[in-house]
């Protein structure tokens, strides 16, 4: 092997790693176990980290940047309206928004030629957003997200901005675009099943 | 010129044209002619499409993909709430979205070492989203997008699901995004200057 193969081999060790220690502690993203677990078997692809979707309570600082925001609540997970009605009603300084964030995978790989199988399997499974953010000989990285969102403000100065009924639709809302994303990490997984090794 | 030089060289100039054609004839969006003009005298870059955000009232059919759905109106400036409200009193058949969607640019170039000069001056403009969408010798393409956006279900079953008081507040926030975006394009702008060739 030369330094470039070696490094990569390190990589995909330690991502794997990461990954069967979040396994073992029940800290990895359930819907994603699967894919990640084949990909770990492959020969010249890792995954560095995913996210199903959440649900989020965000308290946004009056740049509205995430930085410095703070999350209310996140769940990874269905929610229910009484949890997500009783936490609006907690005293926040900043804006607080009702977001479900769509799927997100990091996928890495050592060369153009491997990036361009996954990229086009990618776009099989429907997959709409994303690409690769880090293209250097011996280490590609892609971040591939889904497009299933929401994102709307619901407390402004200490002043819930909704009706209870209105968070119910919101909440109904979200808690199906979670199982969508279910939908779509299974034909992901399908997709690259097919092609990566 | 080899034939991969060649084939860029008539990409380059189909998309400088397009560009024109839309300038000329009033249709190119305003906040990003500076940055598609200087890209275009660029050697080794072009952009393909832009937009500098835009607000939406979307109509989404029961599968809730963007194929089949329809917009019910769309806005590339900000808006005013009665505008809004009296779309909102229209008979629609489907589920109607309030949408702010964030920026975004794809920009073409020849090679790898081109692809990653861009991609570094995209990171320093701090636009989050986005990457390298086709990787082939002789063309790379990226998407670049914004994170500025809001997603609302605000009618459903011909029934308004929000108050024309939170709708305002919608409004308000929606405008203020798209002020913000036309900053980030300045950023974005500056930086794909200091190094695009």
């Amino acid at each position: 092997m030369n330094s470039e193969e070696i490094r990569f081999a390190m990589t995909k060790k330690r991502h794997f790693e990461t990954f069967n220690k979040a396994v073992k502690e029940k800290k990895a993203d359930k819907a994603f176990i699967p894919l990640c677990n084949f990909v770990s078997k492959t020969k010249n692809f890792f995954t560095s980290s995913c996210c199903s979707g959440r649900i989020l309570l965000l308290e946004l600082q009056k740049d509205e940047k995430k930085l410095g925001s703070n999350f209310h609540r996140k769940w990874h997970r269905p929610v229910k309206l009484e949890e997500v009605w009783n936490a609006l009603q907690e005293n926040v300084s900043g804006e607080l928004w009702f977001k479900m964030e769509p799927l997100i995978l990091h996928l890495g790989t050592d060369n153009l030629e491997h990036a361009n199988i996954a990229l086009m399997a990618i776009k099989k499974a429907g997959v709409k957003r994303g690409g690769i953010i880090t293209a250097k000989q011996g280490k590609f990285l892609f971040e591939i997200e889904g497009t299933q969102r929401i994102s709307v403000p619901v407390k402004s100065k200490g002043k819930i901005l909704v009706e209870k009924k209105f968070l119910a639709f919101l909440v109904k809302k979200a808690n199906a675009k979670i199982k969508k994303n279910g939908k779509a990490i299974k034909r992901l997984e399908k997709e690259l099943k097919k092609v990566l090794k």
